[in-house]
């Protein structure tokens, strides 16, 4: 077995390389003048079975994905297993209004064109496994993320909202403390209140635990909410830290303690290792 | 019959709209704050033949096209055909190293999962069409092109080289005027002369037929060694006009009378129009 690093996944691969002990492909990417993309394997891959880790975020890494597939096709590679730390487009995962693609669905089926098996991390929903063509299959990030808490004092885990209880549910237990779920609460036409459903969070140290920050919205509101109930620390993990826009700023100004993420998506946040949880997934699967 | 338009091909799919006399989809295309594309058809084109028009270049709007041809597949199309102006990743059409990829066959393979058949404009090489995986066909502009030239008072159409001779002389014959193509002739270790290959250019009105001009490198040398030799009047043209980096500097730089292209990718140099071109190979192959 030998690892092939995309662009945007080079060091889970590395960290993958290390816990799995198989060697790294060496093999470049760059840009034709016009900005159209090229790759090219330098090592010697027939017959080999091949992962190939890069995350589909932003557009450009999925260019490179389907160039490495290509790529890897063409040298002989035997089997391709494609590790996707985080899968882009997840959250397009049916037709919320018609006329609208399933871009999950779509992305999905594309790569399956030149892939034999698929990984990736918590995805926003578990049935976009399904829109592979070809065996895929999700582990979770929760554990590792819990385990980063461990000495942080934290009082209550909270999930964003009721659809996300499951995750929270997951981490307060290996953390050993409270859970519960924000609640929006409409006061009147204008005010809204966002608090957990059932404990009081005054003078408690709290994690909001969500799969993705994107723009941090949601997030920020509910650090702003807490603080004002008179929660005392707030911290914000994530297993996807997007960042979009003014993200990290919004985060700040409502409060935040610390923002932890990992590193699917690496960022100043990445303070958890995916490639422990990858690998989990890749010895249960047989690959 | 209905046409749904790329952001990328917007004019064309319009000039098609008028020359087939087939309505445009309402349609939006627009990107979330994560950068993340999405598209969304308005019009009811269930049971409908779609001819969705985008050019592949660059990347986003690749992923575009994708993202169009699921939600004109979800939406219950009964037809797709992928009208694609300029074919991007053709130039990589062989494995030229060990450890490339087929670009151009791995974007065919690519488009070709959720359309029924292809048509595209000039591509670098005819044998890319074999690449998809479904029928796919293609036009030239070189008529048009050619018909451009007409009150000009051409003397002599060039070809960059002698592999794109079978174009430049197609040209002259609508033109009536002589061809050529350029040679190069190393006249030492340091000096390269470019001329044309048999007739002289002193005194002439030149033009220079390609299919691509991207950064204008070999264009500009040509031009340059051209007004050495004594041409009169240079003029560039290609159906596909990419004007990579400084290439239009380069080009003006070196004493060009005019460059012109076609819409394929739209340009202030798009002066010919490509949608009569695809309206005949639509036709001729019964679409």
């Amino acid at each position: 077995m030998m690892i092939l690093s995309g662009t945007a996944s080079e060091s889970v691969a590395e960290d993958l390389s290390k816990e799995l002990n198989v060697p790294i492909i060496n093999s470049i990417s760059k840009r034709f003048p016009d900005d159209e993309l090229y790759v090219r394997i330098h090592d010697d891959i027939k017959n080999e079975e091949i992962l190939i880790v890069q995350t589909t975020y932003p557009d450009k890494n999925i260019m490179e994905l389907f160039l490495l597939q290509d790529a890897a096709k063409e040298s002989g590679a035997k089997k391709i297993t494609v590790v996707i730390p985080y899968f882009g487009y997840a959250r397009q995962d049916t037709k919320f209004k018609d006329g609208e693609p399933i871009s999950a669905k779509a992305m999905a089926q594309l790569i399956s064109l030149k892939a034999d098996k698929a990984i990736t991390v918590d995805p926003h929903k578990e049935h976009i496994l399904k829109f592979f063509t070809i065996p895929a299959f999700s582990t979770s990030a929760v554990n590792e993320i819990a385990s980063y808490f461990k000495d942080k004092e934290i009082d209550m885990v909270l999930a964003p909202d009721k659809g996300a209880l499951n995750r929270a549910t997951k981490a307060s237990k290996i953390i050993g403390c409270d859970f519960d779920y924000m609640e929006k609460t409409r006061l009147d036409g204008e005010t809204v209140e966002i608090k957990p459903k059932s404990l009081e969070s005054e003078g408690k140290n709290v994690a909001i635990i969500d799969d993705i920050i994107s723009t941090g919205g949601t997030m920020a509101k509910s650090i702003n909410q807490l603080k004002k109930q008179g929660a005392n620390k707030v911290y914000v993990a994530c297993t996807h830290g997007l960042f979009a826009g003014e993200a990290v700023k919004k985060l700040k100004n409502a409060g935040v303690e610390e923002i932890i993420s990992t590193d699917t998506i690496q960022s100043e946040f990445s303070k958890v290792k995916i490639a422990p949880c990858i690998k989990k997934v890749l010895t249960n699967t047989n690959i």
